[in-house]
């Protein structure tokens, strides 16, 4: 990583962010701090100040830094951290949109060649060189919408060598103006449609042909556990394997249908547990019992025309929640975590506060990275997120629209085009 | 108005757009013109060629226009027409945004200062240079977005004098890169809070001092028909004044309760009724009757967790339906109408075909512009989005982001900042 330039941001008219190194949760999801009159300054790309700018004047104001941003007018956040996305796939779903509207099932549209398998198709068959380029634009959108660091899941390859090419491009991708990626191995995220009736293959291909090789490259292995796709005893399997492998666990859990997956998430104290639409108060005295953390989608609900997960019992009941976009070419096509934001206070009834702790600090806490990112204090990595709004209640009350000036990725600034 | 360069958009994946010089009704409505590898042309800021880009070529391949838009890989639409705004407004309601979520009722949030009273007294205050820097800043976002006309209501005003200062703001503003603006009265949006208890004096206030003045300014005015705003006779009271006057009629019918503005807008066979979200089958039929445009307001239904209009009930009873963003400060805050879009497909199942003619053709026509925008078809002004996508669906499917990679307004280019 090359040296970066001294940085500084000036006279914003608010700075929020959560506070600490670890997962907040219950009522603590909710309080965050907000400083009217702000300053933040980095060094090395590391926080060296973050108050008041009255206070930065005082201490700094002799010695402006390297690159210097005017902030006047607007707000600074943590930058956003997504804890769940799939944006390593080639093809178009959009022509699907028309049958998708019309309550075509799911099932129906995948037996006639579309669905999850068209997309696998095109992926298998896009060159490396392709499928890095969408991978960039893809992870250039996120950027310019706030998110400075990415969870990124494969599982649009299904074969070993698909899946590991897929977890490569991930593992290397070094643009320094794109957020930070975190890989996740999601070669569980359904059977190769072409091996369907020898579900256990696959699971055994995971389990001692993949996971080995994924080690070192990929930081989280997640599976699909629901009915038709992964069961808990197939998702047990390759969960432990890639504990032993030396990974972290997520799973896609009790989406569409009560299934056992928050409750084995618990049984694993895995990382996180996604999803959730269709949990009740025995998973989440479980999830709340483990510690694992409640990453809720509700761009994907939305899109779904389903209940939302259950985000006040869980935060009642303690569960640290986190806030992803699920950016995936199916049931919710989009790189702004940002816009999702207003669907988690409309939709599942978080508030404003929460939802920003959702969005940062407890979705890093869910990839390890509490510590090193997703709140704004001295001796974190440098990641800002620049609101041209005066408070960060604009990021769900101003909406439709891309209110981000810039981000700073490890103290390199990078502005947003502006609308 | 100066000459523009000629123009021309090349070798784009596809062009989708309603067709005719009038509103498009029940099955019409769904049906789109669709070009796969299309080419477009502009003469004096006049569409002078819609087609294949195999016929342009062969047409005008050796004449190059002036500016030409290499729209490889893209989508050519009319730009979008939002038949339903409030852009002129200064202030902040974002502090109420906790409040509103934790579910404080509109009127509770009134009595304390807040809500549409915050915003009046904001309005009043601000010059007139802020009032035109707030608006223009709003309109360039509208731009940025797609939206190449745009109908602009009065109403945070409030006195005979502040109605009329922003009729002046909105009928003076000629920035050449901005949306073309049709301006409506709307001083019926509420009564003047120091005068609440004489609600009559305000009726009388706009009937004889407000719309002499107004006319030749407004083309259209509106009332907000509704228990506690304007009662239907009040409503009457304004609406045949402001036809004496040469103005078109919109009405805010049934958005709350069920009070008998969809049967007003019928009776004056008004060019608009906008919300209806409490309609039932006796104000369907009866605006299918009058052939008044129901102008949908599928995001603030969403921001107000309220069931949305009878969309589908609409479309099959032969009521024209057009998809407006009615962008405010209160129950809508933004100024994309391509992110209505989705809404208006997920929330009120619309199909995105229905939806695009909602956002184009219809909203020009329940704006009197049918015949100049809404549509691409030679003679017709130049008013055209280009879509970085593959399709017109990715305007729904691709949410969240903005995929507008410019717009041409009458004809003159006019790039957005990419994404």
């Amino acid at each position: 990583m090359p040296a970066v330039p001294s940085l500084e941001f000036r006279n914003a008219a608010c700075l929020a962010t959560p506070t600490g190194t670890a997962v907040r949760a219950g009522k603590k999801q909710g309080e965050i701090l907000r400083i009217e009159g702000a300053a933040v300054r980095a060094e090395n790309g590391r926080l060296t100040f973050v108050g008041t700018e009255t206070e930065y004047a005082k201490t700094w104001g002799s010695r402006p830094a390297e690159v210097s941003v005017d902030a006047t007018g607007m707000t600074l956040l943590p930058g956003l951290v997504d804890a769940h996305t799939h944006p390593v796939w080639a093809g178009d779903r959009g022509p699907e949109i028309g049958r998708r509207l019309a309550g075509e099932s799911y099932a129906s549209i995948a037996a006639a060649g579309g669905g999850i398998r068209a997309t696998v198709a095109a992926t298998r068959a896009a060159s490396d060189e392709e499928l890095r380029q969408l991978l960039r634009r893809r992870l250039a959108r996120m950027r310019s919408c706030g998110t400075t660091t990415v969870e990124a899941k494969t599982g649009y390859g299904l074969t070993v060598s698909d899946e590991l090419r897929a977890l490569r491009l991930l593992a290397s991708e070094r643009g320094e103006i794109l957020p930070r990626i975190v890989p996740t191995l999601l070669a569980a995220h359904e059977f190769p449609p072409e091996s369907r009736d020898r579900p256990d293959e696959w699971v055994e291909a995971i389990a001692s042909e993949i996971l080995p090789q994924a080690a070192g490259m990929a930081k989280f292995c997640d599976v699909f556990c629901e009915e038709g796709v992964f069961t808990v005893a197939q998702s047990r399997r390759i969960l432990t394997a890639a504990r032993t492998a030396g990974m972290g666990i997520r799973i896609h859990a009790d989406e569409l249908t009560r299934y056992g997956g928050a409750l084995l998430a618990a049984e694993l104290s895995a990382a996180s547990a996604d999803h959730l639409l269709r949990i009740g108060d025995e998973e989440i005295a479980a999830l709340s019992r483990s510690g694992t953390i409640a990453v809720l989608l509700p761009g994907t609900a939305w899109w779904m025309r389903a209940r939302p997960a259950p985000a006040r019992a869980l935060i009642e009941a303690g569960v640290p929640v986190a806030v992803a976009s699920d950016a995936n070419p199916g049931t919710c096509f989009t790189e702004s975590l940002a816009s999702v934001a207003a669907h988690a206070c409309l939709d599942s009834g978080l508030s404003v506060e929460e939802t920003l702790t959702g969005m940062t600090l407890n979705a890093a806490a869910s990839l390890g990275l509490a510590a090193e990112t997703g709140s704004l204090e001295t001796g974190k990595s440098a990641d800002v997120l620049v609101l041209d709004a005066p408070d960060d209640r604009h990021l769900v009350y101003h909406w439709g629209v891309n209110l981000v000036a810039g981000v700073s990725l490890r103290g390199l600034w990078v502005p947003s085009p502006t609308t």
